[in-house]
């Protein structure tokens, strides 16, 4: 066996998008759940891209990708035009509406793995069809750990498919609407339970602001969100988080449930620069310094 | 200076509530913010009541609060009606409707303190109009540690009241909509800061089943709430997660920072029990060990 290329593999959207606050109104902006994933494990771990793009696609943000070191062999060109997506977040930020989306190139995606990525060791699921999921799981020869994110539409339009790659998976990532609705359980707690019966080891609940829960089959652990006076975009948000997670376990080499709440303090500080400016306008400018100045400040926060 | 009677005293509303969930509908139950605070302080110190009844108030919520050892000397008994309140929870017991509010002898309440609290260290100002919390402040020779809560109404009509009162307190507590709306301030972090002109120390935000943020003028500490698998009835949670506060610090005996985050780790745990049944259903059952144990646990679910 080869050493592998990338550690880590990361599939999902790549989108240009357009994003209106109550503060700001911008357009074109880089986005999609691969490229906030990738820029956020890209501070810990060596990690591949997978997605598609249209010719239309910046040259610009290519660079930006590879200014951050993440790997483009498994990046797809396809004629046509680049998924895209607007929205627009009320009063309070906590709630959004999508004001429209443009599949492009993304409708008829077809995730491929570069030959040398298929030894790679992590892999994190990123938000698509749970058909495309799968099919990416399977290209993968000996995955020793493998996170699932996912979003309401599948849970209603594919669930029989949801299911299948879940019962693969080491850890599923949803928030906390998708696993009530997924479970029909209000508790969290119920609903993790029910959510292992898929066959799933860890059911990573993700509450945005209010932080996130992790459940395994033993117990559970609580992380608070880091508090921040000001943020300009929650997009992505919870992508950064799962990326700069399994950046953050791979680059432990480990799977244990130690090593997991470590990397979700990690996966959470990333984020909480993330959410500081919009597209990935903060985490270029961020380094690893700056992380773990703000990782030791947030442990002392959690102390108890 | 005679050892006081008691080691903690607590003023704050008592109602007859009639409580309707989405699961159950239940009418004349023992409520308001001081049974709840005093049943939770009662597990950690001996605690005194400040309050009103009304001459129809049941024998037996005194006897239930006797049994707690609540010190009830300063329990006024007046000709009259007892404060009663109606809610209805909606679906996901996040938010709830009143009603009806029926203030009867809580109209007049002036609270007065018997001789014998006057020297109590700890003060827990409940809920009631700032005016009354001020009048008892006033009457204690020299709190140790005061620790006032309030509600949108007081913000609304009588602010100025309100500010007077928290300047001479040590911790003000308030739930994350109520931070928001007494300072304009959307970030919990920005609202902190805008508490402390007011003079307080600390300033401590309940965010109810997502936990609570204690703010210093230094460093903040955040503190998730116990994943609870089922609750029936969150009211009167906060006046038993800051009576529970109240009464750990008051035994620890201390008024530090590392003290209080223990405290409001035992306040956070009482509450959590207060919850599982109606009015004081679970704490009267409650003990001691099943705190400790909870708490071990959940200290375990925190743990970086």
């Amino acid at each position: 066996m080869t050493k592998p290329a990338v550690d880590l593999i990361i599939v999902g959207s790549i989108g240009i998008d357009d994003i209106e606050t109550p503060a700001e109104k911008r357009e074109g902006l880089l986005g999609g759940s691969v490229s906030y994933a990738c820029a956020a494990a890209s501070f810990f771990s060596h990690t591949g891209m997978v997605g598609v793009v249209g010719t239309d696609f910046p040259q610009e943000f290519r660079d930006t990708w590879s200014s951050m070191n993440i790997d483009l062999e498994g990046l797809q060109t396809v004629e046509g035009k680049t998924f895209s997506w607007g929205g627009k977040y009320h009063d309070n930020m906590d709630s959004r509406d999508t004001l429209f989306t443009d599949l492009g190139v993304f409708e008829t995606f077809s995730p491929e793995l570069p030959e040398n990525y298929k030894e790679a060791p992590y892999l994190f699921l990123g938000n698509i069809h749970p058909a495309l999921q799968l099919h990416v799981l399977e290209q993968v020869r000996e995955p020793k750990f493998v996170l699932i994110d996912t979003m309401d539409l599948w849970i209603n339009i594919a669930k029989e498919d949801l299911e299948k790659v879940i019962s693969k998976c080491t850890m599923l990532t949803l928030n906390e609407y998708e696993a009530q609705l997924f479970t029909g359980e209000h508790s969290l707690t119920k609903a993790a339970k029910k959510l292992f019966d898929l066959g799933t080891e860890y059911v990573l609940i993700k509450k945005g602001g209010n932080g996130s829960m992790l459940f395994t089959k033993e117990d559970t652990f609580l992380l608070h969100a880091y508090p921040l006076d000001h943020f300009k975009d929650p997009t992505g948000a919870g992508d950064t988080f799962a990326g700069g997670l399994m950046g953050a376990l791979c680059a432990s080499g480990k799977t244990d449930k130690e090593s997991i709440r470590q990397a979700m303090v990690y996966g959470s500080i990333t984020a909480s620069f993330g959410v500081e400016e919009f597209s990935l306008e903060r985490l270029t400018k961020l380094d690893r310094d700056q992380i773990e100045i703000r990782v030791a400040e947030f442990k002392d926060m959690c102390k108890i």
